[in-house]
């Protein structure tokens, strides 16, 4: 042991294969740790916690120390004695390589901000005024910021009352430099910005903050036109995958909660100047920014505690919408600019849903509605005789491949479709890649697929006798891609995660059944289902309908939406009345807790099995 | 001069007699900056300049390079062989021994907040509230801020519409801590602040920064009652003693420009912790913040350039009264607290002029007033029927000391008051110390007695034919207080120093002149003469009329009414209707720039001379 400690209290020279980044470990630093100060990508599903396997790599050359009881847990003696190691978990003993596995190298692809886009009457919160402001003299030496607010008071009556006190501070160059032409960004009254004159876009910033992605759209204010997008993984995704492990994290230490804060920042800054840049503008133009996000990341960008989300009852620092200087933040934009935060409804159905209910213009909707976006947690509201439900349902990570043997993100070689006929599997990988793991859609596919085969039955039991079903460590699991087919370790799907999907599909059902049941609604009375969010774009209904996720309706009553959190940033971007609308949608939304609930419970019971199949 | 090169290219040891402070010196810094880094005090009236002699100091060991050309206009050779040395000019060559004079060292004295207490029927922006915030259940998990903005409105209707974010940040600690029972305090409908029940002042502070000294009022909002007081020389100064001079600093780098702001802020900070302290508050417990200060101390405060203020045609940055957080200026405050700065009426009329018009109430006088601030720079206004006229004379240093041989700030041993009869002088000092220089009243009285006596003409031209009048240098001087009178070198009144005093008063009478001219008063005609400020305050007034400083009114319709630019603070910090009065006064000012004016010139060359004394 005093061995162990020695070799650690030094660090070591880590090789990071296939990129060959040479990186000297600190002491008693985990690969993962050393992986992430260099900028070596690992997926880490839990966060580095070691409750799970996904940042699973392989030590080809040199030392480390030696498996925990734990690692015996998660992987085989063979894969032990293969050096296969969980990188969160491990730490050198000497200089040593390590091969990243495909499955935790990839970069997810599914980052695209993926929805139509909309068109709204544009009514921004932020305008531009071109003014000509006249030259001081000693007979007339009026301040600057009066000369200015005249300037705009007389060519646009009513127009300005006061300048922000960073555009102040500039304000005096910039008129000499310009000789008093300038164009002047007014909010509300409050200039938010002095530029030289010129005929450019007002660009703004509608920004979608994803616990996985996020998607960031440019926008010209004054015509509503989306200019450019980009999405990108949320930074955070190195603190762990889902929102329960960085609520965790960041109620460790006001350190990693400042270091989520800022990797968003960064994240978001990244994609804004890149998205200017494509189009020869500066991230200082940048004149407006709506941010929408689950309650977690919405807080860890307000920098607002998370430590009460994150217990009973888990409350919500704030659900108001929030206006703060984009500065004070951190976010680059105009000097004075703002940054609007939509209102979060509760603890677990945040701003990015109030943003989907704003796009599906649920305020005067007349129609029942049940809308929904699926996830870690799943949030849904119903919307029926002008009132509206919301809750959250705790349908844990399965539906996005985490937590399954060989799930993975959606990047190339995930197998995102299944098709099981007899003895023949059909797979379907994303970019047609050699399969690696197998991602969200392809989890629900393949499930629905072993049920309606009858290799998985009613109660999520897999047979034994099916040629493609082996046994591992007592367990059944069925082969999707065998080695020779994966040109390496084979893709199973496996018992346990059966049991997963069937916890994760539960809670889903379960939810829509409360609602319904609060409403007095029943389920044939749904007249619209809406499926937002990445994940829900690309599940095929007919499987999620074939394991009991969702309603066996008509399918015509289904409408997948895409990413309509991000349509609804994009209008309370474009049109400030918007804003108001989405602050009543959250503060008209009953929210129903469903932690603690018999009825949820009791739903969720009866949930957790597949539907007599008998009718597909 | 090689070697001189070579000996500034290291340090030395540096000792300040008589405290015994050892300071290694920077290579080629001068004894001026030294003794800056150390926070040893050596006044510098020009800045370190060059311009003056008040940074004098005897070395008294060691070697430093010899004087320069500039030195043998400062100095005698017979001073200069006795290692008298300014400061500023002055770069050791060895380790050495320095000892600064009682004048270069005074702290000055009269530095109280100097005025009346007044009172003002309370109004304040800020308010604070008791409420029961109910405790979150699963049932009814409702966010924190909508539940304390429930329990406000409920109790208070209409009292709350947001909460400051930084606020918020703290709000769910504090509300669970506390079981809900918390006092908000809210500003126009904004949370500023949570605070633990209890029934404690709610304070407040006007601050007064001037150029020379910062006063500070700590007040309790509720019922308007002064807590404590305090004032401190502005720490600016070591940045030179008038504000051309800082102004020049300032715009010499943006680095000097952040630590003169840097500077104006602790010494706020220091002056409000030692205040609450006094009052067992917490400087976090300040929940609203006033400032005034003359156009560049507000310019050093806000950050905002200083370029334009001062160059033709000297124009403010800002004139409109700002309100921003006390956190973005790194003031201690309340988390959530404003500083309220009052508006400026031009680049050499600032918010300290506004508040004096507005203490004096002169937004509804009726009377014909003058009311001036004696300074480097005098602020002058003219009320007359309904209409504000300002001006702002360049009347130096001189009346507060500054530029006079033997000048000193208000200390203990400074001559403050001045008799001659005959060949007999009487002296008064402050603290009735030994005296070791001459303070501005005592500048203002030694001009009076010396014209009123006959020893100076009614051109300024001195006599030599007096007893106490010696030749120095082929010019003459007055003897105030020889050697052995002053246990040390004699303290003189030269020819120069009438001179100076001449331009001063000249300056001030001249804009007196112009005023009236402008609104076609007779000097008869004011009703009322009011002299602001702390010199203003001390200043004889019989003396000022003497030298023609002031027309010759009836002793009853003049009023020293000392720091009248903090009890405007105060008024605006109380009662905020003040604030907008405030507005009004300087929007309403008609400024008349004196610089490049034929008619004040010409004024200037008549106020010069002194009045024919026969009439007294």
């Amino acid at each position: 042991m005093s061995h162990v400690q020695e070799s650690s209290r030094t660090g070591h020279w880590v090789t990071f294969e296939p990129d060959g980044q040479h990186i000297w470990s600190l002491p008693s630093e985990t690969l993962l740790d050393t992986a992430r100060r260099a900028g070596v990508r690992i997926a880490s599903v839990c966060g580095g916690r070691g409750l799970c396997k996904s940042c699973v790599v392989q030590v080809t050359e040199g030392l480390v120390e030696p498996p925990s009881h734990q690692d015996l847990e998660f992987f085989s003696i063979e894969e032990l004695a293969n050096s296969l190691r969980r990188a969160c978990q491990t730490i050198a003993r000497g200089d040593c390589k390590v091969e990243v596995s495909a499955r935790a190298r990839a970069v997810p692809l599914r980052t695209e901000v993926e929805s139509e886009d909309v068109w709204v009457r544009p009514d921004p919160a932020v305008r531009m005024y071109s003014v000509a402001v006249a030259t001081p003299t000693l007979e007339c030496p009026t301040a600057d910021d009066h000369r200015l607010m005249n300037a705009l008071n007389e060519k646009f009556p009513g127009t300005c009352s006061r300048i922000d006190l960073d555009v102040l501070r500039h304000l005096p160059r910039t008129l000499r430099t310009h000789s008093g032409q300038v164009v002047a960004i007014v909010r509300f009254g409050e200039v938010i910005g002095v530029v030289p004159p010129g005929k450019g876009p007002l660009p703004g910033l509608a920004v979608d903050i994803g616990t996985t992605n996020i998607g960031v759209l440019l926008v010209d204010l004054r015509n509503g036109r989306t200019l450019a997008s980009r999405a990108m993984e949320n930074p955070q995704m190195s603190f762990g995958g889902d929102v329960i492990t960085r609520i965790g994290k960041a109620r460790s230490s006001p350190d990693i909660q400042k270091q989520l804060h800022d990797l968003v920042v960064a994240g978001i800054n990244e994609a804004a100047c890149e998205l200017c840049e494509s189009q020869s503008l500066g991230s200082g133009q940048i004149a407006d920014v709506v941010v929408v996000g689950n309650t977690a990341m919405h807080h860890l960008l307000l920098q607002l505690p998370v430590e009460y989300l994150g217990a009973v009852p888990f409350v919500a620092a704030s659900a108001s919408a929030t206006d703060v200087k984009a500065r004070d933040l951190g976010i680059k934009a105009m000097p004075g600019a703002y940054v609007h935060v939509l209102p979060n409804i509760a603890g677990f159905v945040g701003g990015d849903h109030t943003a989907m209910l704003l796009a599906i213009g649920s305020d005067h909707e007349e129609k029942t509605i049940v809308a929904l976006d699926i996830g870690t947690n799943t949030e849904m509201s119903l919307i029926h005789k002008g009132r509206l439900l919301s809750i959250s349902c705790p349908s844990g990570p399965a539906l996005e491949g985490g937590h399954i043997r060989c799930g993975m993100r959606s990047a190339p070689g995930a197998i995102e479709s299944v098709e099981i006929s007899g003895n023949q599997v059909g797979i379907r990988t994303i970019g047609n890649a050699p399969p690696v793991g197998i991602c969200g859609s392809g989890v629900l596919d393949a499930t629905a697929q072993l049920y309606l085969a009858g290799i998985v039955s009613s109660t999520g039991r897999m047979t034994k006798e099916h040629p493609r079903v082996r046994i591992n460590e007592g367990q059944p699991e069925f082969v999707l891609a065998d080695e020779r087919e994966a040109q390496g370790a084979a893709i199973v799907f496996s018992q346990r995660d059966i049991r997963a999907v069937q916890l994760a599909k539960g809670a889903i059902r379960a939810g829509i059944q409360v609602l319904l049941e609060d409403a007095e609604v029943r389920e044939d009375q749904i007249d619209q289902m809406i499926i937002a969010g990445a994940f829900g774009n690309y599940i095929d209904l007919a499987s999620a309908v074939a394991i009991g996720m969702l309603p066996d309706l008509p399918r015509d009553r289904f409408a997948q939406v895409g990413n309509a959190a991000g349509i609804g940033a994009k209008l309370a971007l474009v049109s400030y009345p918007h804003r108001a609308t989405a602050q009543s949608i959250a503060a008209g939304s009953h929210y129903f807790e469903l932690a603690g609930s018999v009825r949820f419970n009791t739903a969720f019971m009866h949930a957790m099995g597949f539907p007599d199949h008998k009718k597909h």
